[in-house]
């Protein structure tokens, strides 16, 4: 079995050649966009013998809104391959989790053991006792399988989508590939406007990785943008849909129970979820309880059969640093608690989403009782964002919550984009938000003391006292901004191997001087400490003495 | 007394007026450039009698390097007012500390109290116990006083500075003035090239702002860039040119003590700190003891003649996570704890330096620590970055340090810019060191439960919830990058006050059902909350009868 890596080669250090460094790559195998990605489990899941395939839902216009019914289809069509849908057979399961649970170590399982560098026994006992999970829907044999839970590094998710106001279906791919080639192990298709299903397909189809969605935004589309008009028939036939196209995890609201609305209505931003919102809404205006939570179990079997993932969504998540671990988020927490159990007797595997906007104090409290409250569940969190007064710079206000947060065990950050607030995201704020998040995601590796993880810090630290510049920029999570900014003052290609940089220039640079010091006291060899130990004799002894010599006749030479 | 505040007016919630918000301002009065601030503080200082003018230093063109000595002068000379220097009479102090311990309530400590909100009794106490440090050196009378501690607001340091290889005068001075525009609390000039003297001036003579220095880099140039050259002569020449210029407080790097150095020899990254590595070349280069420390003394003699402050240095802070919190770092502060108490026997003022690179787990000890040693003493650290793998995005990683760090009771934190470890900071990289660095500060007053702090996020999400689009921005560190990011997406002039964003499109806005949520069933008057009140009690019977209905006949009027 192969999996995707990324090494790095290194030029020598004085002391000798260093070691190629492997990094975990998410950019998938690259395609052309218009045939999609091949099927790399395709033979996996088929040899498993307990797949079937069938016709799948008709066609219908109207999945790509009313644009499409005018036009007769979507802006562009998908014309890579179809295939027939797969499901689980009759009265069989097909999750990852399902499997681990009656000890089957699957290729899926075998491959995410690879990619951690880990043992396939953790992977398969993480994901049996529901603390991780593999979202591998059977329909997207396209991805490369990955692993969310604490026990293993912590992902990043991007979101993309196109809205009502905004972008094409070309764009949202080029955002997919762009996000994966910056390191998104997951990537959300949020779209809301026209073309909701086609976007999806082509998503799909070329994506190395899990994909999520809300699938309530594509609900709301069909019944004309009312979500008083939503019902349980439409939403569920929309979940069939996405679930044959493929779709990895969904985010689903069934935590917003109609007790909950009224603990958000002396909040400083009341519901700021979209899902939940609308949630909230259509049980407000039915004074009924949520269809999703009364639902739920369907749900469950329905995921079963494709090996979808829940990810079940805060939506009552706090909107403003006032509005954090209030009443109605932690209420929801414990109805989010009851569903995962629930999910489990299903074997669908689950994960949990969390806040939002949380002082920087309050983050810890968040996933603890998260952890504890749905027994290891992984935790999935939208930074958080520990201030609201930086719009236009929010990847930077979440980043700290989300270094914290996952510090403490969130297995998932979904990144904020400076556009957060503001506007949608661009390629350029795809790219911003996904290192910013890949930066949080590893300090909190480096934290929790995961094993290995400092090795590329040491590595690029390394390469950086000796002014290996090359290796330097080929290390970092952004190589060609790393060089770009070097560049900028120093833009001549001597500068690459030269043992200063603009800082300081040539006379006065403090590696430069610190690696004299190491040449003439210190490092490795056994004469060297010897002649340090003596030194440092030396300089006990003189400071025990007292002594305040100093240089008794300067020589000035520049004056 | 008058304080420089900045007072943002906000529009009306349909609820009724918003009261309009204050917030803390460093950006000074403004002025040209070539004339410089008025002196706001001359009367106070001559007012307590305890100073006289003297002829001062001569000029010496080497003061400015030999460029300077070539051509007969600076690059730009400086052509504003020229003050006789201030210092203390023969035997008087003129500490802030001083006054502050024989229970004078000084001028700066007023306006202080003001700026801050706070009882002047708190600002004196803290200063006189050496908890907090007020630095304003006598002939810096331009400067608006501020205080820095850990029981005030969390403040940042903006370096500028010109190298060897870049920039000009005019360019460090539009950084400073940039740099306090966005917030910067004090800036330190860390040039190093040529015109040193003179760009110093004009930096003195336009700064609202303390102004901080680290003199053994001009000390360096005046010995032709060698460090073996260095003497205690030529350091304390520098010095009182720097005093009598107005510095408000310098880094001194007494604690990189002889017996140190041989502890870095196996680290990864050797000594970052340039003064650090600078004093510990000249140690071992000449086998004695750092002449920092062995006249320690004298320059506490000669900063309490101006009421120049200490910031102890860090010279052997870590400059990779690898060597974070090692014993050379450790040592090093044992001895910075020595020469703080050391510096209050003369009450002169102090601070202590933190690193640098931590692992975001190993952040909390280094301020702990700091703090128990140095009796509180004000920290003043540089991030820590917790994570080496991301140049060009180290004001990212090292914010989130900071906030750690600022959270468990660090008083300032020295920015970091994009640029970093790459190239010099350009006018764009201040403002996105400057603004992040305000993000970390902020998030670490609220977590700290400073009174007031969460008051503008509160009153930016209240805006936010009620699409005051100009409230907003008004409220964001950088309500022009706000405001320009909504605009990319939805330019129009009505959009400022549209009920809905780009995000979700006018038909999907959470913010907007969330609001009609609460017309229906929340908010303030007793009216709706009975209503709500009926509503949860409803809502509960609801759910206690495991009621299942749901919408019997649904309708979908878009299909």
């Amino acid at each position: 079995m192969r999996v995707p890596v990324t090494r790095v080669s290194l030029d020598d250090s004085p002391s000798g050649p260093n070691e190629p460094v492997t990094l975990y790559r998410t950019a998938g195998p690259g395609s052309d966009p218009t045939t999609g990605l091949p099927p790399l489990r395709a033979e996996w899941i088929a040899g498993r013998g307990d797949v079937e395939t069938y016709p799948g839902r008709d066609r219908d216009l109207y999945d790509d809104g009313r644009a499409a019914v005018r036009r007769g289809g979507a802006s562009e069509e998908w014309a890579g391959a179809r295939r027939e849908p797969l499901r689980a057979r009759e009265g069989r399961t097909v999750t990852q989790m399902y499997y681990a649970r009656q000890g089957v170590v699957t290729p899926e399982m075998r491959f995410v053991a690879l990619r951690e560098g880990c043992d396939v026994e953790l992977v398969r006992s993480e994901v049996a006792a529901g603390r991780a999970i593999i979202p591998v829907n059977v329909n997207h044999p396209e991805s490369e399988p990955m692993i969310i839970g604490r026990a293993f590094h912590v992902k990043v998710n991007a979101n993309i989508g196109n809205s009502a106001v905004t972008s094409s279906i070309r764009e949202e791919v080029a955002k997919l590939e762009w996000a994966t080639r910056w390191g998104a192990d997951t990537v959300m298709d949020l779209s809301t406007g026209d073309d909701i299903h086609t976007t999806r397909e082509w998503i799909l189809r070329n994506s190395p990785v899990p994909i999520g969605t809300v699938p309530i935004y594509q609900a709301l589309e069909k019944v004309g943008g009312d979500h008083q008009a939503l019902t349980w028939e439409v939403f569920r036939d929309t979940v069939v849909e996405q679930c044959e196209q493929g779709v990895d995890y969904m985010t689903i609201h069934a935590g917003v129970l109609l007790r909950h609305v009224p603990l958000t209505a002396d909040r400083v931003t009341g519901i700021v979820s979209r899902g939940g919102s609308i949630i909230a809404g259509w049980c407000l205006g039915h004074h009924r309880e949520n269809f999703l939570y009364e639902h739920f179990d369907e749900l469950c079997e329905i995921f079963a059969r494709y090996d979808v993932a829940f990810s079940l969504g805060d939506g009552l998540r706090p909107g403003s640093l006032a509005d954090a671990n209030d009443a109605a988020q932690f209420a929801e927490l414990d109805t989010l608690a009851e569903l995962t159990r629930r999910a489990w007797e299903y074997d669908v595997q689950v994960m949990v989403e969390g806040p939002g906007h949380v002082p920087f104090h309050l983050v810890r409290e968040n996933v603890e009782r998260q952890q504890e409250l749905c027994d290891g569940a992984p935790f999935y969190t939208l930074g958080p964002l520990v201030t609201d007064i930086a719009p236009g710079y929010d990847h930077i206000t979440s980043a700290i919550g989300a270094t914290e947060i996952a510090r403490y065990g969130t297995a998932m950050l979904c990144y904020v984009t400076p556009k957060e607030h503001l506007g949608l995201p661009d390629r350029d704020d795809v790219k911003t938000g996904v290192i910013t998040y890949k930066i949080a995601a590893h300090a909190a590796d480096v934290a929790k003391g995961h094993p290995g993880a400092r090795d590329r810090d040491d590595a690029l630290s390394k390469a950086r006292f000796e002014f290996r510049w090359r290796d330097q920029f080929a290390l970092s999570l952004d190589p060609a901004t790393a060089e770009a900014f070097h560049d900028e003052t120093l833009p001549a290609e001597p500068a690459k191997t030269a043992h200063f940089c603009s800082m300081c220039g040539p006379k006065f640079c403090s590696m430069r001087i610190s690696q004299d010091i190491r040449d003439a006291y210190g490092d490795a060899g056994e004469q060297e400490r010897i002649a340090r130990d003596g030194m440092a004799a030396k300089s006990e002894e003189f400071v025990r003495l007292g002594g305040t010599v100093y240089l008794p006749d300067p020589t000035v030479p520049a004056r």
